[in-house]
Parts: structure tokens; C-alpha cells; sequence
């Protein structure tokens, strides 16, 4: 298993206190594109969880596509605090029980982070409820990130902004829902403007789009990229157990109210009958 | 057509300044289940279809479960201007195109009301992207909405509340997104809460949800709901032309950017190749 | 009065249907300085009024800092449906007790469209309970707002962007809370974005702050910026009556509780007696 | 000191990775009334302050009203990270100085929880920019709050609900903004609902309203309140540095820009010349 997940390298520093990430990456242009594995020879997930490791306490493992359930059966799923996600060319190729299956884990409280071209995966248009339609330019522009929530966890120790030299373009209108929080705008070099670090809660999960990371730029070698990446995890992290019974529709019987009332009117169903789904 | 949509009954008082409004109803319960049968004899969607009538500015037909294509075919949802939605006993039976084709429809502009039970169906969990559930009771107990958004279009007319004799219980946990602005919150008799009323925006659609309308019970004769429902249709609207283009994530080329750069950097796109979805 | 608060020319257009808006402008550069004289000769509000004239669904009339009581004397405001303001040189002037009533007002379902540098208007603070602080730089550079939210009523008949040629420099962090929505954000030449167009509601009022228009450049004369004017003074319309009530915090006597409960425990308060404020 | 602000007693926990509570006390009602008296002999904030001593990560001292300053000079406020706010009976006789200067310091990252009746205290009104307004009913009646926001920090531990036996109701409209989440909802036996826990953010600071605490009834010994209150604190901590410059409205000199640009057209302020406030 070292080989495939990175678990072993991490599990030593693993104890009951630290946050138990995950790194998904989709790993194809990796191994198909000179330019990316010249930037990533490890693969981008192998440069996302080692910057994740320089935080104590962070423990970190990684999955990838190619992996049987791409990496992610149910009960690592069930040990993950906070999965991130990387995919681009093929996120038509992630099964949609996997999807279903992460779903599930960030309504019971898992945190997600999504990364850059992420914003055309499964998972995040089925959490999102939209499109997540954008502009984009392959240029190498040179993309600036302003914080606009300062001393908010995620933007912990960046100052005011921070540059990529090179990076792809991603412009406005992102059909996102509107956030609970936008964390960052970005500047681009060509005219545009981007939403790059929103927030947002569904059923007992958080979830950080982050918008940098573009496979043929270094972005992930990026310092503050590295730290906006932890604070990321640690913010999304929940340290409660999980809340399954948020996939629950309980029916509470009438002689168990709380309050002492009386059945009236016409009734559809039978007693212990559950609800229609 | 006129017997299966009611849309006859409405033509001669629609034009270009009406609003185009579309109850859809399962229609099920309303032919198999004699409680539900002697409160609406036409159908739910009949009564709610009247209610809207009584307002000018709308123009109202209907559309069920059991009609082809749910009744909602490309060219009817493209001159919808906002759909209602009541469906309860048979979410699974709604063809997934045709969910798909309502939601591209509310990205692009057009409003939706879901009611009550409409909390399970596919669509409202598709843009709401989380598990929508909640707790349930069917004992015909009081239910009173508070309105916590004075003057908010959709409570226009409403006092500080209003009440229903006879309701289903639904309890929060809602397992929602927060949404844009609370509107209205129940509170039950049997010593539950739950907020009834909210609103959300996906893409270029406003949708509301709205918590009242067990079949069982003759909540849709109800004077204060009806005016909801009017106001909410209203609120709703968006006069604007529909908005397709957020189905898309247009590539900008380099020579096009409004302001002059310089493409530098690695490539994974040759010139005019589309992007990855 | 004619002179002075422009009522006169819009008086015939008034009726019962049309949105009242006030244009409140501070009046100060318009008259000590060459380069706002120049572009304003009538005055800022002078050229605001007149765009939003174009509407027929709007009457105009304006008020300034010089006139008694700033020109907004009670019984004016509560003829008032939508309040625009603009402010730079001298918001301390702002008599605390026009401050208030108009906050007053905003709470009653009042609009306000908040313009440019009136960020630091004792009423757009009042109403935030935020600094408002941002960064900023005159040097005439160019702007371009892009829309974020399509199909907004406010960003109606704007396409995906808008320029501006020479503006100020309005730059993150904008100390304002977390608005509804975001409706506009500004790219600048120099390198800074900010974001340019925010809905809020306090109370039974909407209110939207705009960020363009600097008075040495002609801003208001811009045929996009006249648009978004008048859509956002259309929105922030509410055609509903005032809700005084939301300055009340009203005793509910136990007798009159809406469910019978017998009073338990300790009281503060003997019957009837008014809460502490 | 000791007696006056408890601060001795909690010193010797105090250390650096400790969070700073202070729990400010109006401190009238315990002073004056025989009931109030009898169920918080040493005043509700010691009450409080102790509740919060219980978890070993919080290191809490008091304030009152009575105290020079109200207990609250500009160095101590400087080392507090999360200040808890009680007061009722003379929200007036609070210092407009204090009040600022503790919007200040949230502004600049420190936390704020404020309780029941503080719902009219200047520092809440001032930093929601609303009237805060409700209704209320003195009469023991129970109150049941509903997690609406599953797995939020702030009801980490707490079950679907908890009761109060005897409580005074606040129903709604709460005239407060839409909160970033809402994390209870108030069920009430006379029949009103309330939302009873709401998130915000202001500037760099995170505040919770909270809404039990009336004096007349023993709130505060309740172990769910109790653990309300831990949670709160910590999830209103932010560990980063203040965050002063929330304050500032830095002019960014054409020279500095991050993107080289020309000085073009009017200018209304001489170089280095500060901004209007």
C-alpha cells in the first residue's frame, strides 16, 4: 500500500489529535504531459500532502483515480477529517457512487477542499447545486490574490496579498451559490477578475474552494499557496463525530411529542410507516 | 389540452407583461387517496393554479407527473417564467432529463417554489446539494409562521404571522444550505420549530422554499398561503431574458484579453481546443 | 423650492405608482473646485437625478449638505422611497439627528443607494457597524466591472462587464460585512480589485452600495453607471408601506400569550411596565 | 484587583496558548433584587466566569459596569481575546467611549458573545447597524432550542435540542441582519419562535448572539447553557495577531502601484494629503 497512498510515510506521525487528510488527485497529466511531470515528478498529490505534512498537526495519505474506488473505499473515507481534490481531464471517469459516497461523508461532517480545476468535478457541482461555469485563458498571466476577510483562519499569516507569477486565468461569472464568506478575490493580469477562496457549509461539512494550481505552473511549490493550503484543512476540519443521521427523515410519533397534543384530521400514513423519499 | 393543463383557461388573459407560471402536482394522492380527493377534487395543483389566478399580473397552466415528459417538455419550460413544484408519494418516478432540463432552466433564469414535501424531490435536492431531510408528524397539529423579514416582497400583506389549525409537523434539523434571507419560521404545537420559509439563488434563478401543503389537510384553501404563493411568484420572477450562457465556460484567447499580455509558461491547450468537463 | 431641490420639474410626473427617489448629494467640490465644476456644472446630484428621470416608474427630486436639516426634514423622508447618497469632503457635517432619522427610515423599508466615497458616510457606517475602510489611489487609471451575479435586477441590460476609463482606485479589504450578494467586482489597471456593487437589508430596507464615481472624473455621465442607477433604485424600491413597528420591542402580556400558559417564577417587571432600552 | 475582577484566580492557568475571556457583568440586578440576588449571590458574571473556567484551554476575570471604565481600560481590552457581554438594566449608563473602543477591538479579531438582553446593549446595536428589536414576555415559560447548524462548533456536545423550564420569551421579528449561519432556533410555550443563536462576523472579529439569560431564572447554572458558552468562546477566538489596520484607508501612491501606471486626468488631493473620513 506505501507505494499507492503515502500512508505508511504518514502514519507514523498519526495519533487521536491530528487531522487526518487526504489528498485525491486525478494523476494523468502527471504521467501524459511532459511539462507537468517535469513540474510534479511525484505527482501534484505528492506535493499537496507534503506540504500539508509541515504541519504537525496535519497527518496526510493520498488516493488517485487510477486506484480501485480511485482510492477512496468507504472506510477510509470513514477515517478522513478533510479530503482535498484535484481533478482536470476526466472527472467523467470518477463513479458516481464515489461521488455519492463523498457526498455522504462531508453532510455527516467531513471538510472538503476543492482545488482549481476541481470546480468542474462531480463532487463539487453536486455540493454546489450550479453550473460552476467560468472564463479561463491558458496564458501564464500573472494572477494576484487579495485577501478580502482578513484574520480569517484560512488566510492566517498572509498579508494583505499574494502573486503567481504564472497561472492560468479564471474569470467571472463563477456559477457558484453565493458563499457564506469570500476569502480572497484574485486580480488577473489580462482584465479579469475571480472569486478565488469561498467557503461554504453543507450538512455538517465545510468546504473551501480554492482556486489556484493550474498543472503546468508551479503553483503547488508555492509558499503561501503551501500555507493557505493548511490553514485550509485545519479550518475545514470538524472535530466532532461524524453526524450521520443528517441522511435521516425521522418520524416522531404523536405520544412522543414533547408537547402533549392531540391527533387530528386526516392521515396519509400508517403507524411506524416511514415517510416517501 | 385544455382538460390536462388548464392552459386554455388562461391564454386569453396572458401577454408579454404576465408573469408565466406553471404548477406542477404529482397528482397522485388526489385520485387514490379519499381524504386527499375531498379537499381537491381537481387536483392540488388546480387549486394552487387558481389561487395564482387571482392575481393579474399572472398567467397560470398546470403540468402532472403522469402527462408526457412530466408535461414539461423543452419548449413549454423555455416560456415558463417561474414553476411550482408539489410532489410527494413518487419523487423516484420524475425522470432524471427532465429534473436535469428544470434545473438548467433555473440557472438560467427562470424562478421555482418548492412546497412542502417538494423538500424530498429530486430538483430541490439537486440545487440545494445537501440531503434536504428533517423530521416529520403527521397529527394535523397548529402550525404558526412567523414572518422574520418584515416587508420582505414575499410576506407583503402577511401580518407578524399567521397560523394553520391542522398541519404536518416538519422539525428542524432542514438539512439546507443557509439560505439568502429567512423568511418565515413555524412553530408547532407539539413543540417543534422549523424555517419555512427561505430563499436561494442558483445561477440566475431565485428559488423559495415553502414549508406548508400536506395533502391531507386543507392548507392550499388557505387565504394567508395563497397570497404567499402569489408574492412568492412575483418575488420570483426575473424579467430579464434568459440567461444561457452560464451553461458555458468560454475559453478567452490570449489575442483577445482585454488587457495585452503575453502568453509565457506550459500549455496543455492548442489553439481553440475546448476545455475539460 | 424649485431652485433648490429640483422637486418642481418632477412634480408633474409623480403619481401614486411612481418610486420617489431623493438624490442627496453633498455639493461641496461641485462649488470650490474647477475640475468637478467643470464635469458637474449643475452639481452631482443635479446629473444623478437626471438619469434616473429617464425611468418613468421614477420621480427624482434632490437634496444637499447646505439646505436646513441637510434637506431631509422628516415629513420629506417619510415621502421618500429610495434615498440615494453621495458624500466626500465633509461627512462630519452630517447633523447626527439626520443621521439617525435616516437610519430610521432605512430600518422602516426605506432604499438607500449608497455612491462612491460615501463608504465613509456616517449613515453607511451606522448601517454596516463596520469600519468601511479600503485602499485608495487618484490617478484617473481604468476600471472594469464585471458582474458576478447575472441577471440580477441590478446588473439588468449590463453585460458581462463595464469600463470605466479613469477612475479612483477603491482596493480590498473593503471593511464592510459579508453582503446578500455581490454583484459587481472591479478589476483596476494598477492592480487592486474591490467589490463594487453590495446588496444588504437592515431592517425592513435594502440597501446597495456602488462604488464608481469620483467627482474629477464623469463618472455619472457614463451610460452603464446611469443603468445600474436606476435598476438598483427600482430594487431597493419597496412598495410596501413603512413598518414603523421595527423600532417597538412590545410587552406580550401573558394573558394575551397566543398559547395559554399560567406566569411561573421570579418578574422583573410589574404588569405593564415597558422593557429597559 | 482580586476581588473586583476575579483575576487572581484564574492567573495562574493563564499562559500563553490560553484564550482570554472576559465576562462583562452589568452587575444592577443582583445587587438590587432579592430574586435575582438569590440565584447569583456572587453576580451573574462570576457565574459565567466560572462556567467558562471549567474548560482548561479558557482563562477568564470579569468587568462591571461600576468599575472605572466599566472594568474595560484600553490595555486590558488589548489583552482580551474574546469578551462576553451581559447587561440590562442600564444599557445607557455604558460610556460611548467604552462602546467604541471595544468596537474597536472587534474589528480588529476579538471575539464578542453577547447575551440575552445585551440585545440592546450600544455595543451589539452599534455592530449590527439594526434596531435589535424584539418581543418578550416575562412569564417562566419553557423554552426549547433547536440545533439548526448540526456539527457547528458552538453546539459541539449538545444534543437536537435542550429545554430551559423557565425562561422569559423573545419572539420574533428579531430586528437583526441575516447572521452568517443560525446556529438555534427558540421554540416558546406561549407560542412564539426566536432565533436564538446567530453568527457574525465584523471586520476581523466574530460575534455570537446568544439568546437565554434572564436574571429572574438560574440560565446560567445550566449545564447545556454552560457548554453554549465554552463553545462560543472558542469558536470566537481567533488566535492570529489584531488586526489594526482595519482601521486605515492607506492612499496607494501612484508610484507604488503594484502594476506600473500613468497619472491621468483631475485630482482633487495633493500628493501624500490624506483621505476624507
Amino acid at each position: 500500500m506505501t507505494d499507492r497512498t503515502g500512508a505508511a510515510a504518514s502514519t507514523d506521525q498519526e495519533d487521536v489529535m491530528t487531522i487526518r487528510a487526504v489528498v485525491w488527485g486525478e494523476n494523468i497529466h502527471e504521467r501524459t504531459n511532459e511539462v507537468v511531470a517535469g513540474i510534479y515528478p511525484e505527482g501534484m498529490h505528492a506535493t499537496i500532502a507534503n506540504a500539508l505534512k509541515l504541519d504537525p498537526e496535519i497527518s496526510v495519505s493520498w488516493a488517485t483515480l487510477e486506484q480501485p474506488e480511485h482510492g477512496l473505499p468507504v472506510d477510509r473515507l470513514a477515517q478522513t477529517d478533510v479530503l482535498v481534490w484535484w481533478g482536470h481531464k476526466d472527472h467523467g471517469a470518477v463513479a458516481d457512487e464515489v461521488v455519492e459516497r463523498v457526498a455522504r461523508r462531508v453532510w455527516e461532517g467531513m471538510g472538503l477542499i476543492v482545488l482549481h480545476s476541481g470546480h468542474f468535478s462531480k463532487i463539487f457541482k453536486t455540493l454546489m447545486g450550479t453550473p460552476c461555469t467560468l472564463k479561463w485563458r491558458e496564458a501564464g498571466e500573472r494572477e494576484r490574490l487579495w485577501v478580502t476577510s482578513p484574520n480569517h483562519p484560512i488566510a492566517a499569516g498572509i498579508g494583505e496579498y499574494f502573486e503567481l507569477e504564472n497561472e492560468e486565468m479564471y474569470g467571472e461569472q463563477f456559477a457558484v451559490p453565493e458563499p457564506l464568506e469570500t476569502v480572497f478575490i484574485s486580480w488577473f493580469q489580462g482584465g479579469e477578475v475571480f472569486r478565488s477562496g469561498l467557503t461554504y457549509r453543507r450538512g455538517a461539512g465545510n468546504i473551501f474552494y480554492f482556486r489556484p494550481g493550474h498543472e503546468t505552473y508551479p503553483t503547488y511549490h508555492d509558499a503561501n499557496v503551501q500555507k493557505v493550503l493548511r490553514n485550509a484543512v485545519k479550518w475545514a476540519h470538524n472535530p466532532q463525530r461524524a453526524h450521520p443521521a443528517i441522511l435521516d427523515a425521522p418520524n416522531v410519533p404523536v405520544e412522543k411529542a414533547l408537547e402533549p397534543i392531540v391527533e387530528r384530521g386526516g392521515k396519509l400514513h400508517a403507524e411506524g410507516e416511514p415517510g416517501y423519499r
